[in-house]
């Protein structure tokens, strides 16, 4: 069962819960913003599901809550930041205007990150570079090793998120993927509901047979897109967003479901490209709505039940959510709940609108 | 049945061909290079395989064999690269080296390319700025649509392939993979060796069910990696190689399999990183290195054969070949007995060494 609550109220919470935790305002009031806009195009696993372990960290100490949040341009378009172990929310912001400000005048830009944490879904930051014209290009090391190596066991692969946003008529239109079958937010969804997952998700590590129950998954392999190349793409994310900027890769990834306190050193990139600089941006987006309106009209696949462009579900996701509410499970609403009374605010208000 | 052909007997014998088809001799010699390099580095249907296909374009017209490539800058660390409709080894050639040259000033570089041609492998451009401390990014449009959306089967997309090459200790590490199960160069290759393709890579567009018979992949649709993701990063590859360069796409894309005379407007981009802007160059190769050594000492997955690192079997792969020879498979080597006799050189020298 699920209960639709307005995206401002789902906001007002979070927002209440993170001053309550300690967090500055304008800093509580962003990562509300961000973690709402997840829940609002449709990334559950990454908007206020994940409130009750960004709590329990920032009380353990696993974020630092003032953090001095530094921005080095090492170049003419390049920048290394330093998020100073605060929450990646307030750390990738601070990457994306960088990103932005400096492909405005080099017409692209790369900016590294290290010493953050988990910012939540990869799209939003693809996103941000969108409305100023952009192109952007976003991926992190995961804050968990759920996958290995093709034809490993050993857990020193994350699901590595790449995010891709562009301008349309329509809006930003983003592919957000993890590069394994499923993010493991997915997984942490079907547990909460006591769902099995399909065949093919995860592997038992030790015999290779597949794993279907979603509160077994440290005995197994989350398995890679494609095979060795999702696992490729995994590691190449993993050195452009770790290795690169001297953040965690690998064995030295903290797994931040089994430690609150330890300083993650999440690493990410934020790539953005000015289109203007290579077509006129009126073309470039007249040019992405002709080429997709040409594959949303394509002929149907025997055995596939829609057509899928990236960054449809999620636009529709956030017109109908913005319309009808978030949609929160009651096994959710009841952690919030306890979670309200643990840090003294108001539990969240059932009323829509 | 193979036969092993030095790679510099292959080398002069591409470079012989492409000199008596009319090729200015400094530009047959870079594409021939480029083209073994690929047959080194394992990349089998991107080498001397497509030489008699480049001949037949060369002599239809489907190429310029004189083209005035040019390199306009538009902003500090921008450029983009009209081909004129050259060989696309030689307009990615001018890009690799722009962007290489851009990001030593900027720390990172974005090149744009339009009215290129078919180019390759992915690694060959992706391995270029390595050389030079730096990362190299790179993805194109395919040259045929045998791809469609997610859900759909008109075939409007291409395996449109990215390469991701990063600087280690052994050498450049390469990723270099079709966002498809595989690449149509495969295809092509078990067509010509007579073999079934085993399930998974095409479905019959009309019924949705397997098909393995190569030699009738018009009738099918080749499958991404991870379902709607796979073809979500070909959109997304395709919009930054082909749309924003004012390079063909979707529909507009002409498959010159079928056609040797229309120019193809052929779309690349090319993205270099400069790694000391991030991090001292030797701590990064260190780092690499240390953790491919984890990756590789991994526990394995029963049920596989091997562990697989992207760039391992092509670092392998070039070493042997340099070593034994390049394994050209008999039925190509009349091909090209047939193409040298049309073109009036010398027939490939089967003596090794």
């Amino acid at each position: 069962m699920t209960q639709a609550i307005a995206a401002r109220i789902a906001q007002s919470f979070i927002d209440d819960v993170l001053r309550a935790a300690g967090l500055p305002a304008a800093d509580a009031a962003r990562v509300a913003e961000l973690m709402t806009e997840a829940d609002l195009t449709g990334a559950d696993a990454h908007g206020i599901f994940r409130l009750p372990h960004y709590i329990r960290r920032l009380k353990a100490g696993g974020f630092n809550r003032a953090p001095d949040i530094t921005v080095k341009q090492t170049a003419p378009a390049t920048a290394l930041v330093d998020g100073d172990n605060g929450m990646g929310h307030l750390v990738m912001s601070r990457a994306a205007e960088t990103a932005i400000a400096l492909a405005r005048e080099c017409g692209v830009s790369w900016v590294g990150v290290r010493k953050s944490n988990h910012a939540g879904t990869a799209g939003i930051y693809a996103a941000m570079p969108v409305e100023h014209g952009m192109i952007g290009f976003y991926a992190a090391v995961a804050n968990a090793n759920h996958m290995a190596v093709w034809g490993g066991s050993d857990l020193l692969l994350g699901t590595n998120p790449l995010g891709i946003g562009v301008p349309s008529g329509d809006g930003p239109l983003v592919l957000d993927m993890a590069t394994t079958v499923v993010s493991y937010g997915t997984v942490k969804k079907y547990a909460m509901q006591g769902r099995a997952m399909p065949e093919g998700w995860f592997v038992n590590a030790k015999t290779g047979e597949p794993l279907t129950d979603p509160t077994r998954t440290s005995e197994g392999v989350l398995l890679p897109i494609g095979g060795y190349k999702g696992a490729g793409l995994a590691i190449m994310l993993g050195i452009l967003g770790g290795i690169l900027n001297g953040a965690a890769f690998g064995r030295d990834v903290v797994d931040f479901n089994a430690d609150d306190a330890s300083e993650t050193n999440t690493g990410h990139f934020i790539c953005a490209i000015d289109i203007k600089r290579f077509i006129p941006l009126a073309t470039f987006t007249a040019e992405v709505d002709r080429h997709m309106a040409d594959l949303h009209a394509s002929k149907r696949l025997p055995g596939l039940d829609a057509i899928r462009l990236p960054g449809e579900r999620r636009r529709q996701c956030r017109a109908e959510r913005l319309r009808d509410g978030i949609p929160l499970p009651d096994a959710l609403l009841a952690q919030l709940d306890k979670l309200a009374r643990e840090v003294g605010v108001k539990a969240i208000d059932r009323r829509m609108g």
